[in-house]
């Protein structure tokens, strides 16, 4: 099927299609993390405990060591430096190691050289001044000064064929010896933002690598220092274990070993294991209070603690004799370190591996996922995961979890961290506790969220369980009862047999939705492979499905798609288009003609199973509001639903609406209620409840629902319950994420007057790539950006194989997604920025270009 | 049904029972902690930050308030001091308010106090010499000198008609200006034990109360005063957060405001969070680096922070000065902490009313909770419950949670920490991330870890879930599978439409067994009220449910029970007893009589279900290994499964364990196949698997099984899985549990030698229990406890009614239990101590006598 294109280019979209198209794929992301050789963050418990002795003593030990052979290079970052330049940490490597290699006699020559990038105008002028250098100002932007400045030493040695080599650097450097936020405030006005910082840094990390590699095997150690306390601000006032996550360096504590050391050593370690960081070593002066003893047992020895000895207390020794008697701590933190490096890359080489051996996927066919399809992931800060690759050079880089992992995930690196320490604080202060007939925080607070939020206006009640598919069966026994009770179905059941089935309960549910995978959900979904023999011996669809109208985007209109049965009734509307998203929605379509087709529609279906007969009557109505997701992304008209819902209410059939995934900003509102217009007697909720860092899953309830399941009896009562019902930490991260996604103070998305997020992705771009000529449609609306591709002959096993491979392109990209056959779909978070989203689409456009090209190139040979 | 009842206490029993009858149920246990005024802690960033400081400034604005009505009373409290008598921060206090009280002309009386209780011989000398007193060696245990010393001061102002007063104690003294760890290991050997010092506070906290609360409405504070930082080891070692955790008072946090002060302060507050503590005020003295903005930003303004004035650089400056500047701070910190104070009260009150009101408790007749009855539990602490009490006296007491909530819990307050931090650093490493096709080190190591332990000898994949009953659901089909390819059900399946159903699939289950409450998990046990039409319209229960032989204790002896079927045909069997447990388990039972009979019934049984019928056949067994928990806590005969196992495994019918309750030590063994003496081909596993802390489930499979869904189509493979499948938290907290619950370093109950946990209920009690006129039988093995009460007239209905007054009882003796029917548990964690079981044991003992007599009595009226 071939379709006219129209090319219209916005012109800012060409511009910024130009600079991405320059933008190679192949080139390094500003985050990728060189692997190939070990790199280390040292941290500390606080200011002045000696970082820089323990980066200079690691690099004596590395590089002057006259066992080690010689033709290694040590790297030493300082990224930000404050103090300066009397304070300088990369020009004291840059100063101490030469005479540290003369002392010890080191035979090969060595390369010294030291660079300062970036200072203030303060920083700047001084620096010039003391070396009676000039001044420029046209180096100086609103930012920093640029400048650039580089020492270089040459120590040559007996044995000249070899050649190691120290290269320090400065990264940003400010006058005042005070702490970076108040230092860059003052001086830059608080202009290095912490992408600048861990740009430049990555820069650093990756600087002139290709050329090492292609050199040899020269052996590195790269060393980055940080500033003050693990916690200690930068220059944009993030805490530095904040600023330098992206990268989850592996670390060394520089602990404190006077009095009070043990604590604030501690405290540290916990705060960097807070954000996510692997601490290999502690290492600490010794003030003779043996904290290393306590330190240990803390640790359970499962991190080394090593003692240096203590620094003399005269500040003009050279520290020379101190260098020496802690040369032996220094080799062992060196090798610590090393080994914990090798340990670490043979690990990650070995997972995709052990990972085909061990793990049973779901919803994968092991035979077709080699070991090199095996996607490693080392971490995820915010929306990216951080993934271990093997290619060229052994690197980490970012991808956007484009997937949202299975349609759970808002948090950005903020919530994230905050959502840690509240897990770390609610495991610790509740573990799991019994819920049944008790209260704790947690439960309470976000029961009281769900029922002032998603359930306002209608729910008065809050069952807790683990999974989507969990509360959905919760749902269904609690809908069954209410109609049960509604219809007279149980009168007296108590003096019943209840064992005894009185009538056959079906649901009323839309085709091509899915409520789970236990058996009790899968019943409420229509026959299709997923439910066949071979996958679940036991189902029977207990349902009558009803084939819904679809809306989607096509070439850049929104269109309405009828099923056949109504297709057929009414050919008059089969073109029905809309202006804008916005008018699928309007309630004022309620009084159209379409509405009333729509109604008799649906009575007629229902008057072919009316009220109760023995032979199965309809109990509930399942819906999954506005978009059938799993069913490949497919958004249902709402009047259509809106109708639905109306008629089963009139029937006395209790509605349940499945917000599994819909709920929680997943579609642009907090409950799909909203967008409807209409609300349910119950709904679940689960994915994104809890922000999508732990399983959680409610089912809310009406009152008059409830009251069905209230009597003397116990045996009337919901008897279905899960272990870790109302778990203490699933509510908890619940109760945050709730009020973190709808505050406007901490997600800039919302339209705090409208309760609805602002459009995530550029509507010029949705309506370009609806117009290309591989797309059959496309469904953008909140977090979700769907598009289902064309293929050749519309044949949907090429499409999914088209999808397969164009996806697998995107992840070179940096963008992590899985199709759903022929459809593939961006899913950002409810705080992720307008700029990403459109960064995504973006590259997802030009793949969809490229792929084109590809397949023209094809058809014309 | 009157039996003859043996006393035969043992004399150490009768010693342990005279102790425990004289310890009457309503006095104060040792952690109990009165609500009824404010408590709280002071904690430091680090030493020497003015903890003390604040504690006077406190005080003062507490007491000398000119506003505030007199007749208040201050309780200060040092419960560890080094550095004694040179240092006393008790003794500041006391020295400080008299010359602070003329100062601001406070016009009432004044009475102040100091006393200081136990000090180490050292510091008793050092102290009785300054004062010119004698030592007497009488007072001097091994522990501690009980020097038990106390001044007073009265000062008398113009109003004499209200007196106010301050009362401060130094609990612990040692010498040494050094960590407390270490003065006490050189002055004391190290014999004062967390228990000791926290019993101590305990009573100094409950210290007078009730004669206070008689006296009426004196407005009290109290104060705990930590020494050095947060992380500071006590005397025993033990990390002063570690050692206070079970009062979880709130806090103030003093810190560091200072170069370097921000991150000090900061990860001291992370470390209070990962124990659990809420600090409600961050109070640091002015540096002039402005820490505060920095620290309210990271605090997002919901703890206030309070800057102190500088103190004056002059040592022997008496602060008068300062005291004046500081007090503003002081009454706005004082204030914070009593609205504070007030509104958790408060909070607390309403928190049952709110939960009756907005939760729906799962297997819960609400009507049959009225607010009284619901437990408001503040915080766990290892396996005790900390529930709010609001009888005579608003308190906070402790419970044992002996029900293990919902029997998934068995962390120690060690590993409850342990895990705080792990939760934490995998939240903020990981979050959650997409499972399929991916690998990340928890699920890794956690796949591992189930593999080389429970799943040893025969299982090589992990599939995970989130519940137990989603992972029977995952066995059943993957059982299904593995049958229909055993028997050729599924030839050339990809070329039959698979929605086709071949045959219809039962399993082979035993009656009393139960597997979940989802659809799927619950048709495969046998009818039952909770299966009816009136909880479950869908259930229609598609299994074969054999009736099976199970054993117990009664009269101390353990006896055989048969089934009625087989009871008729082998008469003679059925006073069959064993001389002990053990005995049960010896796998020579295979050659006895019995166990052909057991075999003749199974495969009689089983013929009547031989191999494919149309009609229904059986494509899988699915035991509780040993145990039926919800069932009643039915201990089945291991010779029964494991013939019955054997026979299935004939019959190439994969056989299903459901480990969920059964596994990870909860019946004194890792799996239970050790007990059984056979192996599956699928295990579930739940509940203990994370030790107790979050939602996770795994389902264990033999290579064959995995085999019948590797295929070349997608649909062959097994299409089930959640949101969260194989979450990185639930993982890690399984991989730490797993490795803690089982390595005798962490888990002092193991017996290395033969991977079984020690008993840790005492036999000679057991065994009284067992022949308890109430008692009808008793099931004790590893954790689990469980006793059947036999009612007047074997009435069920009466035995639950009294069992519920019995728990009732024995929630006042600080025991939280929860009934099943007529059957009454206690549950401990793998790590619990055997004393800890046996005072569990002696309670329950004790009520049962108790409640025997009443019964007695009123049978005699």
């Amino acid at each position: 099927m071939l379709r006219l294109r129209r090319h219209h280019y916005p012109d800012h979209h060409r511009r910024i299609l130009l600079r991405l198209f320059h933008h190679s794929t192949f080139h390094p992301q500003p985050l990728d993390l060189p692997l190939c050789h070990p790199t280390y963050q040292i941290w500390s418990a606080n200011t002045s405990l000696g970082k820089t002795l323990v980066s200079a003593g690691l690099s004596s030990s590395f590089l002057l060591s006259p066992a080690s052979s010689a033709n290694k290079k040590f790297v030493y970052l300082k990224p930000i430096q404050t103090g300066y330049p009397h304070d300088s940490d990369s020009r004291f490597l840059f100063t101490k190691l030469p005479s540290l290699s003369l002392r010890r006699k080191f035979p090969s020559s060595l390369i010294l050289s030291n660079s300062i990038l970036f200072s203030s105008l303060f920083a700047a002028k001084s620096f010039l001044s003391s070396r009676d250098l000039p001044f420029q100002p046209e180096k100086f932007n609103s930012e920093m000064y640029d400048l650039n400045f580089r020492e270089e030493n040459r120590i040559s040695g007996e044995e000249d064929s070899s050649v190691s080599e120290l290269v320090c650097k400065t990264l940003f450097a400010w006058e005042e010896a005070v702490s970076p936020h108040l230092a860059a405030e003052r001086e830059s006005g608080g202009v290095v933002g912490d992408s600048k910082v861990i740009e430049t840094l990555g820069k650093c990390l990756r600087d002139g690598l290709e050329s090492e590699i292609e050199r040899g095997k020269r052996e590195i150690l790269c060393i980055v220092e940080t500033a003050g306390g693990v916690a200690s601000p930068g220059p944009s006032g993030s805490l530095q274990c904040d600023l330098y996550r992206p990268f989850r360096l592996p670390g060394i504590l520089v602990g404190d070993g006077r009095l009070g050391g043990i604590s604030g050593t501690i405290s540290a370690y916990e705060s960097l294991k807070l954000r996510g960081y692997d601490v290999v070593a502690v290492v600490f002066e010794d003030h003779g209070l043996v904290n290393e003893v306590p330190l240990m047992s803390y640790l359970r020895n499962r991190v080394p603690v090593l003692v240096l000895p203590p620094l003399p207390q005269d500040s003009s020794n050279d520290l020379m004799e101190w260098f020496d008697e802690s040369h032996n701590v220094f080799d062992s933190l060196k090798n610590i370190m090393l080994l914990a490096y090798s340990e670490r890359i043979q690990r990650l080489c070995d997972m995709p591996k052990r990972a085909g051996e061990l793990f049973w996927w779901p919803f994968t066919q092991h035979k077709l996922v080699p070991e090199e399809a095996v996607t490693v992931i080392d971490s995820r800060c915010g929306e990216n995961f951080s993934v271990y690759q093997d290619q060229k050079n052994k690197f980490i880089g970012q991808q956007f979890d484009a997937c949202a992992s299975w349609w759970t995930q808002g948090p950005d690196a903020t919530l994230q961290i905050e959502l840690a320490r509240d897990m770390g604080y609610t495991a610790a202060r509740f573990g799991h506790v019994m819920f049944p007939e008790n209260v704790y925080e947690p439960a309470l607070e976000c029961a009281e969220l769900l029922l002032q939020g998603v359930g306002k206006g209608w729910a008065s009640r809050a069952y807790f369980s683990d999974n989507g598919s969990t509360a959905i069966e919760i749902a269904l026994k609690m809908a069954f009862r209410k109609f049960s009770f509604d219809h007279d179905v149980l009168v007296d059941f108590l003096g019943k047999d209840t064992t005894e089935k009185c009538v056959e309960l079906k649901v009323l549910a839309l085709k091509g939705s899915y409520h789970g995978d236990t058996l009790g959900a899968m019943e409420a979904q229509a026959p299709s492979p997923y439910t066949g023999f071979l996958q679940q011996p036991w189902y029977s669809g207990r349902g009558l499905f009803l084939d819904p109208p679809t809306v989607f985007m096509y070439n850049s209109k929104w269109i309405l798609s009828l099923p056949e049965l109504l297709y057929s009734e009414i050919v008059e509307h089969k073109d029905i288009t809309f202006c804008s998203r916005d008018e699928i929605f309007y309630e004022e379509r309620d009084s159209s003609e379409l509405a009333s087709i729509y109604s008799s529609y649906i009575s007629q279906n229902l008057l072919q199973n009316p009220g109760l007969k023995v032979s199965g009557c309809i109990g509930a109505l399942i819906i999954e509001p506005v978009v059938h997701a799993a069913g490949g992304m497919h958004m249902v008209d709402p009047l259509f639903q809106r109708i639905l819902v109306k008629e089963c209410q009139n029937h006395k059939i209790p509605v349940i609406f499945d917000e599994v995934f819909t709920g929680f900003w997943r579609l642009g509102v907090e409950t799909t209620a909203d967008l409807l217009g209409c609300v349910p007697d119950i709904a679940c909720y689960g994915k994104l409840l809890t922000g999508g860092v732990i399983p959680l899953a409610a089912t809310l309830a009406t009152n008059a629902v409830f009251d069905s399941f209230v009597g003397d009896s116990k045996l009337k009562a919901l008897l279905h319950g899960h272990s870790y019902s109302a778990h203490a930490l699933g509510c908890a991260a619940a109760a945050k994420s709730i009020k973190w996604f709808k505050d406007p103070q901490t997600n800039h998305n919302i339209i705090p007057e409208r309760r609805i997020l602002r459009e995530l992705w550029d509507l010029d771009l949705i309506q370009q790539i609806s117009s290309h000529r591989t797309v059959q449609r496309v469904v953008a609306l909140g977090t979700l950006c769907a598009i289902e591709l064309q293929a050749a002959g519309c044949n949907a096993g090429y499409g999914s194989l088209y999808a397969a491979s164009l996806l697998k392109k995107l992840r070179e990209d940096g963008v992590y997604m899985r199709p759903l056959g022929n459809v593939i779909y961006l899913m950002c978070g409810p705080c992720s920025s307008p700029e990403v989203c459109s960064q995504l689409l973006l590259k997802l456009y030009q793949r969809l270009e490229e792929f084109d090209k590809v397949e023209e190139k094809l058809k014309s040979c």
